[in-house]
């Protein structure tokens, strides 16, 4: 496993390089993520631009023996690009412009945005594409973190376009969205507004169909963005690999990493966390997301038993592993008490150092470890779904949190029942010759996933499913007739859905063989006690 | 007592009709309540109007033997309403405009939503006034609901408007509040801010008179706004009662609803809550409002124990009872888990369907239980003054929850002290015969109300107030001298109000025999059990 | 000591002041504390003025013997000036234009605001300066209580020319401040924005060094507006004293009250506090301002055992004590239970009248419990500072309540573990022959503190200090370097930080004697225990 680190040549003279550059390689390190935010040291006004610095901080890398992954800088563009065009500024759902002087305030809607940051993004191919120590890219910087939900007019123009694209004519939006309710008929796409908080006295909301609408659209936007970059950087790139940093989903559970990753080479994720279950689930949702390994693009460099973590995703897939950071930030939003990173604020080794130097002098290079390099395929499956994670999020009357329940409960489960790897899914597609594949809170009905499940099951395979399986379709409207995976896999001929029929509360509602395997039909609010005993029965069956 | 229950024509093809209206017949069921939030079903675009799916379904409900409470739908604007004229929109305290996608954003002091709303309700009078089954009309939905108080630009004029009749001079104002206080003298009624929140580094508030004027108007908006649809009905619907369904009082304390109903024909109210006495609470609260029997127009369809509940409403004066409602609503903000109402989702029986069919058969035509056939009148009175639930609501000094405190501690004391009905009051003209009397939390002083206190004392009544009466002026000014009332009938001679003389807290600060009967001052946070004491020893005076 | 009170002649009729003086003065009160709120009577409308009844009640106190301090009346602007200039009405941080209707409705960086203001202080000083019975001055009234920041237009243009004025060039600021962090880079002062709140789905701030300069701006910019109005009365007022009414730290802590007192003759502060170590630290720290007697300009007037409070602030150098108030206010927003000030509501005494007099007859005029007569010079110092109070409350990662600290902790142990009196100091010249000195979570590097702290311990002196000491310049920057105090007080060679060099948590981390002295390093967060040890060591040492 490669182990490098965050590192930003813009805060620091060039006579500091060299004295970090040495620090880095007495670490073993060898490879350096850097630029990701450097927009305005790289263009400082419109037009105009600085590349020297990056020129001389890459060449230096290279004279150090140090590899550069090269970030776009695109999730801070400066102030004079904020002052000409204002309307590549978000709009919070409160209302409020999100003004320059942090970070993310940009609308991927804007096309002012999105034409400058290809700019840049095209120069800096250019120009870096092919430099031999210039090893990978990785795009903006942890899409869905601080700006989520875009409130302003660049975003409804386009939220229109998307809704008229995908519904084709408002008569089709009304009937499957049943605005019949309280009067909410739309005439035009035009007229629809954006789902932010509703004013009142009691509390009040929107549409739930519109609410889950606008939560794919802002995803899709993201993705998008992504997606023009990685075309602006694939000519001048010669197969080098591009990723983004994930922000870790339970942080940012709006944007459909499976899409995002999608036209990218490698998935990449910032994981921040003490909890080896946790960790091991933000490692295998990323090994599932292109189901191969994958890069950790931040990890915190002062997080304890480091040595342990390092194994520990090392085993379940990591390839490349970057430290946040080599050292405080003495300035901005990101100074916190000044403690030390790889290294302290005065430069001298922190108490991780000698770690990680050990680490890599022992393990770094060992394909043993590496999942990489042919572990034992996994034996059970744990299907995610954003929709139905965003439906939860969304509702009020019914409101779950679907990443909290899959993490701490089902995957921690089925972490400590058995000791491989968890494969995880985000399509019907990738259900493969799993022993046992859990499918909890998946409420929005698939009917390819519903299909691809029975086959699953009759041909040997063990399914775990809540209860609250399939209740909606993907307008986030309840089904009014009970899909027929319930009578294939579980027996169920009533003509209501199955917690109507069995109104008081069960662990396990029901458990059905059916051809070569068997499906359980769990509470939607099983502990994991609940879960643990299923899972044994299964695994022994 | 008459059962029946919402429906929602709209929501559903018509060859449902049939089978929901067979359903409810089956099940005993012989009215519904329709429309209540169809104006964008009946009217799609301003001045085209669709009359023929409401036609079809109350002639198909006559023909099953369905009466029909049709629901004016003002409470919904559709959206070509509010792109016309986007003032009818009001503004919430945050100083947002309320927009279109939920409900209730109408502002009562536009002329434009007042107009159209007018022209709606009377082509629906003209077209089903005289319908022999169209049995009541409903005015709109829960007014104070969502959209308590509007601080928009058609409110504020009207404010200035209701402030000028009031006061009649700005002289008059500034004297009666008290203005000189931190520099707040006005010129013109037209200077008067409405009392938003004051955004401010340390907790700062409005003036407590504007407040409280501000809820007075707030609530007679509303008032004025059913009073107008009440006239426009009038003419064509032959004797028909109107009434409304008013939100429960400890939701919305914010409508004074014996103004509202005392130019109505018959209370309405919704109730959820499963507290027997807190039912009874809401049940006595309406019958007391026209101080005759009431309606209940929405109660929980899957609410436990509803038989129970059916018998106690019944006793207490409820005529007709609807539930709420017949099926989940698929779609939509009232979409919850897609549990049962009366039908399951699937539309099937739910667990409350024969528990309401076998109460129907056995009591709905039982009037020995009613209290409209003559149960013995009620030995016990409870005054509730919406004025000052409002003085205590709006105070930052000395903020009290006027209704927790009404009906969780005085009424529930009172109606587990003994099992009779106990009649609530709004004005001094409602105090009859009763035997003993509350008064609890009545701040605001009345002098009407004291003499006829004074009256129901010396002629032998029995009466419990709390050590808050009468300290303020209908401006919220603390009156500097002390009403005769302390005088009369506690025999109080001090020139300090009563806890100013006895500073340390007493249960019961005073107690005096005047003329034929006698009078308690308790102190205004008596528990249950203090209560309990005074009001046994009154009894059994 | 004398003691006075605060009264509101524009609050009553004529016939009222002469009844209220005579119960002041038979209370033994002989000044009462007037006009602070009464702008709109005495300028009811731009430029005309009512003298009047100003001059009858200060002339009727003089004839009662009763001694006024005259107080300007800018903390509340009457609506006419609202109107006619909405530009004096300052903007929340919430984006909401602080409107008309409460208090402190001012924008101290509105030309328009100060023009009024001068103007109507002008007049005053000018028609009552010389007034025999006019003894005092008090400026406005509690600056920094519900306004402590403002950012509108007025203060973003103000705020500009400050930082221009103190930065020189645009270049300057970037490099201190660091703006290469997230490309925050700007071309010139005008694009800074004000550090209002950064609207954002996952929490965002701004960059702490412009936090910072923004609540020094906010500060100075009410120290500027106090010191013209005091160079708009000295001419007329012939040495009588100003003050002004500071606002209680804990409440208030945005107000650098050591610059606000630079300029004039007397600290004043508002005290309401039962705590009587809490009374001390603000007795201690008033007279700390101006190494003198001060004034407490406000006192609640129905706080419990009054007179020993009355006791410890005279022993502290309280020189002249205003109670809060004479009679509850019936109206306006301070209208509280009714209950009673010095006087109940009906103008009966309260509870403490007596025991005022009392104090008044037995105490007034002793001055040998008169710190200001001689008493024994403090032993121990306490410095405190208001730049690192701001920078731990700014601090997003490292937020600390310095002042909660320096009160509650290091104050009260001091306070407990000696008798004596305590000076705070709010420079480096203050610091005297104190046989110890604690400086507590003085984060921010100040070269001539240092310089002046060696010289203090190698002439004998003890301190104490915490660990976070000299951590950042003063533009909120971590230093990179150790200052070289650690070296010569504290024996400390290393090149990391302290607590880099030590990471486990220490209640001392180091101790030292260095010259005739000796040094304690705490941990900065140190219990009172911990405190208590280390003080009792040092005192015996």
């Amino acid at each position: 496993m490669n182990v490098g680190i965050a590192y930003y040549p813009e805060h620091h003279g060039r006579e500091q390089w060299a004295v970090d550059y040495r620090k880095l390689v007495d670490a073993g390190i060898t490879s350096i993520r850097i630029a990701e935010f450097a927009w305005s040291s790289l263009e400082p006004q419109d037009g105009q631009y600085d590349w020297k610095w990056l020129d001389d901080a890459i060449d230096l890398a290279a004279e150090s023996g140090i590899g550069v992954v090269l970030c776009t800088p695109t999730a801070c563009p400066p102030i004079w690009l904020a002052e000409k065009h204002p309307e590549i500024l978000p709009v919070h759902k409160d209302g409020r412009t999100v003004g320059f002087g942090a970070r993310q305030h940009r609308s991927y809607f804007s096309d002012q945005y999105v034409k400058y940051s290809l700019r840049i993004v095209d120069l800096m191919a250019q120009r870096y594409g092919s430099h031999p120590n210039v090893v990978a890219w990785q795009l903006d910087n942890e899409f869905g973190g601080e700006t989520k939900y875009d409130y302003g007019a660049c975003a409804k123009q386009a939220f229109h376009a998307y809704l008229a694209e995908k519904y084709g004519t408002i008569e089709a939006l009304n009937d499957s969205w049943g605005t019949a309710f309280w009067s909410q008929h739309y005439h035009s796409f035009g007229q629809i507004p954006l789902p932010g908080p509703v004013s009142s006295d009691v509390m009040m909301w929107h549409h739930p169909s519109l609410e889950l609408e606008f939560a794919r659209f802002s995803s899709d936007g993201m993705v998008q963005f992504a997606r023009m970059q990685a075309r602006a950087l694939r000519p001048y790139i010669g197969g080098r690999p591009i990723t983004t940093n994930a922000f870790m989903f339970s942080w940012g559970d709006n944007v459909n990493w499976a899409e995002m990753f999608a036209e990218l080479d490698v998935a990449g994720i910032d994981i921040y966390s003490s909890k080896p279950y946790e960790i091991a689930f933000y490692c295998d949702a990323s090994r599932g997301v292109l189901a191969k390994p994958f890069w950790i693009m931040e990890f915190g460099a002062s997080s304890p038993e480091l040595e342990a973590k390092l194994s520990l995703v090392q085993g379940r897939g990591c390839e490349s592993f970057f430290l946040f950071k080599m050292k405080p930030f003495p300035w901005g939003q990101e100074q916190s008490r000044g403690g030390p990173e790889l290294l302290t604020i005065t430069g001298e080794p922190g108490p991780n150092y000698e770690a990680v130097q050990q680490y890599i002098k022992q393990y770094g290079a060992d394909t043993e470890l590496s999942v990489a390099s042919g572990a034992a395929p996994a034996r059970i499956g744990l299907y995610y779904h954003f929709d139905s994670s965003w439906c939860y999020q969304l509702s009020v009357g019914d409101r779950l949190n679907y990443t909290d329940y899959t993490v701490n409960t089902v995957y921690k489960t089925l972490y400590e029942a058995h000791t491989g790897l968890i494969d995880i899914f985000y399509s019907a597609g990738q259900i493969g010759q799993h022993e046992l594949i859990a499918v909890s809170l998946h409420t929005i009905y698939d009917p390819q996933l519903e299909q691809r499940l029975i086959a699953y099951v009759h041909a040997g395979g063990k399914l775990i499913v809540t209860a609250d399986l399939f209740r909606k379709d993907d307008r986030n409207v309840y089904l009014t007739e009970i899909p027929r995976l319930f009578r294939e896999l579980l027996d169920w001929h009533e003509n209501n859905f199955v917690t109507d029929g069995i109104p008081e509360r069960r662990a396990v509602y029901l458990t059905h063989k059916s051809g070569q395997g068997q499906t359980w039909l769990l509470a939607r609010d099983a502990s994991q006690e609940e879960w643990l005993e299923v899972i044994e029965t299964a695994l022994e069956a």
